[in-house]
């Protein structure tokens, strides 16, 4: 077994299945089952500590959601904020965005979420951006027809490469905000990185896109 | 016959034939013999005072240039700086963005820049604005397959729409930077109004796109 920074986070993982997907492979095609209702199920890749799937849970009872994190240290807290809300339509996914297609069939997700994904600013690591065409093509694969991803971030830089992404795709760019908290877009729900980012005077971008 | 503000600058644009396209429908698919060379044509729409043109007319001299601009009492001021360059690869046209497939053939036009256009803030202005739907449509008309539009401009809003204009048309965004003056870009040529408003410390916008 190889060493992790966090091996108690791998047991509180598993002792919380009310919040956090045990096998998600198995439910692949049949997530109406998992929430019991025939709601659409957005989710958020990358959701860090988690406030960001959580308070839209609350806000929009009506809508599943799951929030992926691939690193154990950080979703550990996503699952606290979980505990302490305790809402029937807001669960977890310890897995890779990379895999996604092999947990979600064509469909099975209405919308993608983006927040303040990792920058990877160096240009050897453009393939790890979360915009990068390999990533957009997993989300293609587990959204219907002109399924629609979210994007937000303060990094400038990951923001030119998103929209220039996103248009080598073919996808269809349906909103733009190049300062979106000065924009008049109503019922915006703040990460934490966004609220000590905003703060501190850094511009937010956001745009929308669906495929095609 | 109508009153015009400034009739004194018809009648220079008249007494310039060098510097001023006096028919440019006679021109159509011919415009090599206007410049007598195989170079390829770059043209301005909405060349306001010059600088642009004239500027990357020298600084390219195995480029043409054409500086289109309909406002003649602002058309003149091009004028006075193509007489003082005196460079045989840049001219002017007086004519009207609408109609410019009128005066050049498919293909004439290696590539469309668009440098601080007006912005017409207002939503029911969106038809006049040089980057809406109907405007790709006339560049694309006398652009070779695959040709590019270069644009920037100081105005937020007018960029965010652009970048929706230009995706819902199907072109390819190839270059985007929210904030060109501290980019890398190389051999930038500065309009008046950018040197004035950049000046100011507003952020300057820019992309090229190309039709597929």
């Amino acid at each position: 077994m190889r060493l992790r920074n966090k091996p108690w986070a791998e047991e509180k993982l598993a002792d919380y299945p009310k919040y956090v997907i045990q096998q998600p492979k198995s439910h692949k095609g049949q997530w109406k089952e998992v929430f019991e209702n025939n709601n659409p199920l957005y989710i958020e890749v990358g959701t860090g500590k988690g406030r960001f799937i959580t308070e839209m849970a609350k806000a929009h009872p009506d809508v599943n959601f799951i929030g992926i994190e691939l690193a154990k240290r950080v979703i550990v807290s996503a699952l606290d904020l979980l505990i302490e809300a305790d809402l029937p339509n807001v669960k977890l996914m310890n897995v890779n965005a990379n895999d996604l297609h092999g947990f979600f069939a064509k469909g099975d997700v209405s919308r993608v979420y983006l927040n303040f994904s990792d920058p990877w600013p160096k240009n050897r690591h453009e393939k790890r951006r979360l915009t990068y065409e390999t990533f957009l093509k997993v989300y293609e694969s587990i959204l219907p027809e002109k399924g629609e991803v979210h994007f937000k971030t303060d990094n400038q830089g990951l923001f030119e490469s998103s929209l220039m992404s996103i248009s080598r795709y073919g996808m269809l760019l349906t909103y733009v905000s190049l300062d979106f908290h000065n924009s008049d877009y109503q019922g915006n729900i703040m990460t934490e990185y966004e609220e000590r980012f905003s703060q501190k005077g850094n511009r937010i971008y956001r745009l929308e896109a669906h495929f095609q």
